[in-house]
């Protein structure tokens, strides 16, 4: 039966630079990097192989419990570029509760962290803006008020 | 500042029909079907228009307050396909935590669930398997041992 949700993939090109953007989103590593090269996650996946770099993401005193599983593949190589629009088919958007998203965007923008608009935008009972990571996956942010 | 993940967007082309797969799978509906028309929402998702139907899904008796936000867009409309590899880059899989996965599998295979492989794989302390849903979008069960 299922239980939760556990986990969000997301598959990058480059690990260390993924880190970094999720670092100054404000989430955190909680479990460090790990190689696999496991011939049954490759069966699991319908890949060749499954040799990968892997670790876990989430926000800081996060009380969900769901991390994002960030892999870096090496073996198949990554393919493909995410998607380019938001209404395209598929996992398109991870968003994230904020509290005072104006100061947390401004202070992200500080930090060189792009958006698509400027400012937050308002919609009923909700305040969002969307950001991209270095591989161009959209990532909300969200204030309910 | 990031408080918690919120929920996880699945962009589809026939609302209905993903309903009743992540029905059969075991999520329920939390919040009924909504039409949009917000500019406010194609602004902040760069896109013309902002006309779509959207409703709530969660796990029955799930307690991370996540929800998949299941959307199907109408203007514009629906683009493109699900990545068609584990290894694309973007966010590629959701992964929900199951218990007695052997017996989860078999249930939903009698309800005409599809997986990659027949049975759950072993790796570590993970038994796992990956179904697809109606766009086929890469959805992972999962139980640690």
């Amino acid at each position: 039966m299922i239980q939760d949700f556990q986990h969000v993939c997301i598959a990058c090109r480059d690990l260390d630079r993924s880190i970094r953007f999720y670092e100054t989103l404000g989430l955190q590593v909680i479990e460090p990097i790990r190689e696999l090269d496991e011939d049954r996650l490759a069966q699991a996946m319908q890949l060749p192989r499954g040799h990968l770099r892997v670790l876990h993401m989430a926000p800081r005193d996060a009380t969900s419990s769901i991390f994002i599983d960030l892999v870096q593949w090496l073996d198949p190589s990554p393919t493909g570029e995410a998607y380019d629009a938001l209404n395209h088919v598929g996992i398109n958007r991870l968003a994230f509760r904020v509290s005072d998203i104006d100061a947390t965007v401004e202070a992200l923008q500080g930090r060189g962290i792009p958006f698509l608009t400027e400012k937050p935008q308002s919609f009923g009972p909700i305040r969002t803006i969307v950001t991209t990571d270095p591989d161009g996956v959209f990532i909300q942010l969200l204030e309910w008020l």
